[in-house]
């Protein structure tokens, strides 16, 4: 048992005080773990696009004070009542989105949207209390996410934990968190191309660089990736892309130039941008008969999906997946074995890795597109 | 060998002489089956609405005179040079899209769209020679779909025709020619509800009491019928429909409807209308985290399915089929033992018979939406 079980443990945490303004940091009070709860010591994280997004809070709702972060690994300090999965000294990885086990989605061996702990970016709290389990002399700041892992020590559900092979080095295996296991499973556990097949990869992020990562991994002969930045191109050969296609070179749409690199159509494809147009030709650039078409990109909320629905009944099929329908607890432990085994390479995301005091630069480095994932390690 | 083989054969044929007419019978010369091709003495027809569709010539280039009939069973009479899968004497089906088993379609396990023999609606002839067999006094008269049927005898290509058991009884199962397998398919190949599930079932003609019929089969244990014609629900209990909806009840979205009675969702549903706004209900009304819609009615030509992508990023998903995604050579065979088996009932989706001369009694029966299957015995 941690000596600081049960107390509030003072930490430093990298504080959002504003919208779009540098975050501070600052010395919080972080409370012990509730029921179902339990507090983490954080000793890495992985800058995800996500936090950024709601940092700039742009179209959504802005809750500040906040604590970002969702892309971590570390250690569990202590653990709340009825906690019985997981003890101090777990090595976890927090995640942004849940598993109850209970529900129908949970139960479901094909959903992974569980209701009860499922993602929620408006609430800025715990679920057990609606409270808040850090403050600076008093006064809350926000969760973000259930994770809040630019902090020191967090407080995160049980549910929203995957206990992980402690051999395995967190300062690598945090990116499975979100943006890497989100990509690979659209590959692996969606769009599933088949060996020698075509698949198309729209958008040279990290999620598309996993996208085509797991392609790779799936067995697939064919890698096109679709980016309108040009400095993607060779970072993606590493990811097993074998060709590259930028729109801005082409009068014609997407799907036509894909039709005609690949005989019809290519296999599988896969959108990882959010852009409704590469969206519609994600689906419309597989062949008929059998391609399948994974939507990854979160959307505008305005955005409509428009085809003609002669498309579809070609023998086409379009799905969409929500981290990449890996269950959190359930499914990331074997990521990690993946990695373990070198079936996975996890080192090539790693663009990038700042001390905690320099979380700023990362957020930097992301904002001009520089890089793949920025490490930020919490112990100078 | 016949005694007609390599002989013009004089016989009756019901000739569509313009759109929208009655059909006439005439005495029509039949050719010779040439390379690839077999000659067939149809025994049974089976009315489809697609015979109807053509017929009637709205919206698509008309060609005629011409024969329809594409749901249908016989016995082959003679071959042409290079048939070896089929003789003389042999039971089948004709069907209206074909298997040339060289294509990457035929190739692939997944896709039933022949490049060199799939469905094609303007071609009035043959493919070997782009000539009719059929004349009357030397008047070439077109074909349709490579089929057709209202003829005491016709000419197929040898990779449009299923070779079945000679033990069924070909005035039942030349219904699975057509509408009936594009629903049981769309069902159990596509759609494939696990055991207690919930299907909804949008239209109840005879491709949407098939799609019923498959979830039945496939042991659903809801299946909600959607259709705006009342006389249809008493029927439809037969085919497994346990629930009814009629969306003139209602003053909200079919889905939003569908979403009340099913816990958020049904598992799955299959939209047989092709009218634009039942696919959209009949995708928005699937669960998320698993629901899959399946398309099957073919939508007008201008059609635009719309909706918003967050529906599909929440696990949904949407296909669409072509004859069920049965490949009709390889597949059709085992639907006629599943008949033979009882596994899968065909007479109840026969309402009438007439002989061969009262084929326009047949077609005024499908105008009127009276019954599901018309049989048409060509021996009076």
């Amino acid at each position: 048992m941690s000596s600081t079980a049960g107390q509030v443990v003072r930490c430093k945490a990298a504080v959002a005080w504003e919208a779009g303004k540098p975050l501070v940091m600052e010395e919080v009070q972080v409370a012990p773990p509730q029921a179902n709860e339990v507090r983490i010591k954080i000793l890495y994280n992985s800058l995800c696009h996500t936090d950024i997004y709601f940092w700039e809070a742009k179209g959504q709702k802005p809750l500040f004070p906040r604590i970002f972060g969702h892309e971590a690994g570390g250690i569990v300090e202590s653990v709340g009542d009825g906690v019985t999965d997981l003890a101090p000294g777990d090595h976890v990885l927090p995640v942004f989105t849940g598993e109850c086990k209970q529900c129908r989605h949970c139960k479901s061996e094909e959903s992974n949207m569980c209701n009860n702990l499922g993602l929620n970016t408006d609430r800025g709290v715990m679920i057990n209390d609606g409270q808040s389990r850090f403050s600076i002399n008093g006064k809350p700041i926000y969760h973000f996410m259930g994770t809040s892992t630019f902090s020191e020590y967090t407080v995160v559900h049980v549910g929203c934990v995957a206990k992980i092979n402690p051999a395995a080095p967190l300062d690598k295996v945090c990116v499975l968190s979100c943006g890497v296991s989100t990509g690979l499973g659209a590959a692996l556990k969606v769009a599933k191309p088949i060996k020698g097949s075509t698949v198309a990869v729209f958008g040279l992020g990290a999620v598309g660089l996993a996208a085509a990562e797991g392609a790779r991994i799936a067995g697939a002969s064919r890698i096109i990736g679709i980016a309108r930045n040009l400095n993607r191109f060779e970072a993606a050969k590493k990811f097993g892309v074998t060709e590259f296609l930028n729109p801005k070179d082409h009068n014609k749409p997407v799907q036509e130039v894909l039709a005609e690199m690949s005989d019809g159509g290519v296999d599988r494809s896969i959108e990882c941008t959010g852009d409704i147009d590469a969206m519609v030709s994600a689906f419309e650039c597989v062949h008929d008969g059998w391609g399948v078409a994974v939507l990854v990109g979160l959307p505008h909320q305005n955005a409509v999906f428009k085809t003609h629905p002669a498309n579809f009944l070609r023998g086409r099929t379009l799905k969409g997946t929500f981290f990449g329908n890996y269950k959190p607890l359930s499914d990331l432990p074997s990521l990690v074995e993946k990695y373990l085994n070198n079936e996975l390479e996890l080192e090539k995301f790693i663009t990038h890795e700042v001390p905690f005091s320099k979380i700023n630069k990362a957020f930097e480095y992301m904002l001009r597109g520089e890089g793949i994932r920025c490490i930020i390690r919490m112990e100078e």
